[in-house]
């Protein structure tokens, strides 16, 4: 199979396995589980999910068990988006091309959507009997969860906050994104490979391509940002200069960035290439990210 | 040991407990450290893990699985208490006798807290080597899930919101109840059962001993929130009749609700007859939260 009808297959079996495992909309509390529903569904690139089943495929974890990883990441990373597009954090309107939760909602229903959801991602991931290994299943979990809270996903976006209209050096700027975005992409990865394997040498080796691809999303996030238009990303464009938050464009200036992502990306092959044929559609998923169009 | 030396040293150990397990306030980022650690240090009655170490203690777990499950459990509360008080919630300035996260720090740093609060507990209760039985683990880590999401505590509270102002019945006001307040509660109680115990029947007796407990603790908090003060309470007293809030005194009135609350501790000593004198501590917690001053 090709690239881009692997990546549309996955994408279409992850909105399916969302589609079942999200409360269904009729289900008390109705307002609730209808707005999770509209911030989870049809829409969205599905990075993670796709990043968790390349590695699980590698690893021999099964397409049932992929589905589960895949709802979990889905569901923490949407209830961050949530969250961040808030009035009190980046106060944005538009998200996957609609009005955001609390614009379509209210800022209440914002609030629970992300709070549900996040829980939702932990109950998913600890269903009993989706690993034959409970410790691994553990493992998963424990993974998640450290990549997620204050000292990874919600740890880079207090940092982003604080970094508003301050000057930051590049190694400050990397460590924000490491936590922000780079933390649950790394746990994608590693959460698809655990699905499958358990040894180390393959893991370390899938950890450091992690925290390649990770970095090198965020680089590429960070000049579309700056030249692409609102209708294709789907979000508000030119956000990050009009907020004044500092970027790889800002701090580096948009050349270097474009050389630094492709930097990362020969740096993610390279840690790939041992891996030989397995890890195909790791190094796809590395050269679709880095010629997102800009 | 008596009920009241049992409860302070219960109370002590888990705010050390709390004191170890939240990220250091000098760790980055820092301000989200500082402010998870406000949140959740020096308050409360910590009632969810004094119910976690009664039938934890019951069933035969060790104080040290028993502190990260208490730990969880807070984190959890604490998590929901934050959310709360914000200004699209409840917008509430005193909590514990302090001045309101969002008050003392800012909107989105509490937004930022109570996310990374939820993670904390899912992060706790999954760490590695606490149950000796990981499949076990796993399913308090389902339950502490169950519990807390859509279906359980921010369901109540999305249901909650959903009647201020409305004319509800007593049925509907059980329900919200049972999800906002009992759910947790109940988990509480499972939670130190399973790390002790894997008997059928003695975790069905304590399910419907939570059951009643939660209940029976929401109407003591109905009855407080009209006759007791701010002082007393340590958060905004009468605030449920200013916001137009259903409560069981407003819906079936005060000496009812008093009924109720005895009728409910009955039951709940009842279904703990049979276990006899290991279940001391359980009937002295249903005491004490029925004896709260009203």
């Amino acid at each position: 199979m090709k690239f881009p009808e692997w990546m549309a297959s996955v994408q279409r079996r992850v909105e399916q396995a969302l589609e079942q495992r999200l409360p269904a909309a009729q289900l008390a509390p109705q307002r609730l589980h209808q707005a999770m529903r509209y911030a989870t569904l049809g829409g969205g690139k599905r990075v993670r999910p796709l990043l968790a089943f390349a590695a699980g495929e590698m690893a021999g974890a099964t397409p049932e068990r992929l589905d589960a990883i895949a709802c979990a990441l889905e569901s923490i990373h949407v209830y961050s988006l949530v969250h961040d597009d808030m009035p009190c954090m980046d106060d944005d309107v538009l998200r996957r091309g609609k009005p955001t939760v609390h614009v379509q909602y209210d800022e209440a229903t914002a609030l629970l959507v992300g709070d549900a959801l996040q829980t939702l991602a932990f109950e998913q991931l600890s269903t009993l009997g989706l690993f034959e290994d409970a410790g691994n299943q553990l493992r998963a979990v424990a993974l998640l969860a450290k990549a997620s809270g204050s000292r990874g996903m919600a740890g880079g976006q207090a940092i982003d906050l604080d970094s508003v209209g301050k000057s930051i050096t590049r190694e400050e700027l990397e460590f924000m994104h490491i936590h922000k975005t780079g933390a649950l992409i790394r746990a994608a990865v590693m959460l698809g490979a655990l699905a499958g394997t358990t040894d180390d040498a393959t893991l370390e080796r899938l950890n450091h391509f992690g925290k390649c691809i990770g970095l090198l999303f965020q680089v590429v996030d960070d000049i579309l940002d700056e030249v692409a238009d609102t209708a294709t990303l789907g979000k508000t464009a030119g956000k990050d200069a009009a907020q004044d938050k500092p970027t790889y464009v800002s701090i580096i200036g948009l050349t270097p960035a474009r050389t630094l992502a492709r930097e990362l990306a020969e740096e993610a092959h390279g840690t790939l290439a041992p891996l030989g044929a397995a890890a195909q559609r790791l190094k796809e998923i590395t050269d679709y990210i880095v010629s997102r169009p800009f």
